[in-house]
């Protein structure tokens, strides 16, 4: 029976891989890849490795999950490496869980390499923690994406004024889901900061509060994928990308912002 | 003026850390790491670059922060290249914030290379998806860990009874609030599993659930660092950790186990 590795592949710079994911992948037979993943990273597979695009992304053409199920535990049963590429890491919002139990069912031998989180590495980029002693004690992975089968919900997350939020895939649907954090009374100053292509050379902060937050439509923005980082901690980064700009006279700034 | 680059060490295991990560490792004249970061990942700094150990650990002897920031600060004035590893990624609960201010307001140049947290590296070895769809849609890293000049809280965190919880440097803190989640309303079958040193070979596993987490105290444990992981999304990694361990009637099963 074949040897399947999900791998995390990270935020998008093909050297924020781990070490022992590049290895795998250095190593395998046949290459599944998200379109999130890299051209420069997927370019150290070995050359005659078979290369299978699945990719998944908002809004556009994608393969079904179940289709990928299908092809990944036919090729474990063709090569003796596989590995499954996926953008950030595989255990959140990556739907490994169907992936693995298809194999699994299948008899095949599965393992898991972690990988970066875009919002982890949004923040290296913007040199913000995401938890400050005082100010943020969590950070909330979540999105507003759901599957076909499920109903919308603008009810994201019901963390404290306090908490560092990073919202994935949730750039389309900010205006309803943003408008219910302030109606359930999240300040309409708190910092926000949209992150695109997070550590690629595109890689853009844009800085912004909760209130401005649905005015931002997805078409203002390139096609590339946006991270939502929303919090307190995240106000010294707000200040400094304004600062950057020259315009600070373009966002008004809250009282915390000016105390940061 | 010197240059310091913050580097996620990821979860333990030494390839776990970025190939960017590494690489710099490799080249740096100076090495400040955790005691979290294993003595083979430290091996592969420059046998000429000196390595300061600033470990900080849970009630243990540590390194006073402010002069961390200090040794830190000297440290770029005397190097071409100081690493500073942190366990993990240095954006969540590692005080990155503390030492980029010091670092940037003597001059210096700092960058920040993310790595792997825990809660994502314990999923990998437990092949459980931490978001799941139709069970739980977002991840909340927390701590109940405060600064010495703050007031302890066992309000961790307010989501949903889907959301996933991992709880870091929770476990001394484990009864007062667990006994909050529960009060809040948290059902007492919701799996948890204690992870202690993830990805390193003394890798260990225990499944229960909320209602039994108050009777297992610190002492119960190994001296490892243990990141908790609270959800309905663990419920068919709990039962698979219970089958293991060929005792499934040590702890009683709730309906949604099953169900898993």
């Amino acid at each position: 029976m074949g040897r399947v590795v999900l791998i995390g592949a990270g935020p998008g710079a093909e050297d924020l891989i781990t070490v022992r994911g590049l290895k795998l992948l250095m190593q395998a037979d046949c290459v599944f890849h998200d379109a999130l993943v890299s051209p420069s990273l997927l370019s150290e597979a070995h050359p005659d490795a078979k290369l299978v695009a699945v990719g998944k992304r908002c809004g556009q053409k994608s393969t079904a999950q179940h289709f990928i199920n299908k092809q990944l535990v036919e090729a474990a049963e063709q090569y003796k490496l596989v590995v499954r590429l996926k953008g950030g890491d595989p255990m959140v919002f990556g739907r490994a869980d169907e992936e693995i139990t298809a194999l699994k069912a299948a008899g095949h031998t599965v393992e898991v390499v972690p990988g970066v989180t875009a919002a982890l590495a949004a923040a290296s980029s913007l040199q913000a923690s995401l938890t400050l002693r005082g100010v943020a004690r969590s950070l909330t992975l979540t999105t507003p994406s759901v599957g076909s089968d499920e109903t919308p919900s603008t009810d994201l997350f019901t963390g404290t004024e306090n908490d560092t939020v990073a919202v994935y895939m949730g750039l389309r649907q900010a205006g309803p889901w943003a408008a219910a954090l302030l109606e359930k009374g999240r300040n309409a100053n708190t910092p926000v900061i949209l992150c695109e292509s997070v550590s690629l050379p595109a890689e853009k902060f844009t800085p912004l509060n909760l209130g401005r937050l649905p005015l931002f439509s997805a078409e203002q923005l390139t096609d590339g994928p946006c991270l939502i980082l929303i919090g307190k901690a995240l106000a010294k980064a707000c200040v400094e990308l304004q600062l950057l700009k020259h315009n600070p006279e373009e966002i008004a700034l809250p009282d915390f912002f000016r105390a940061a």
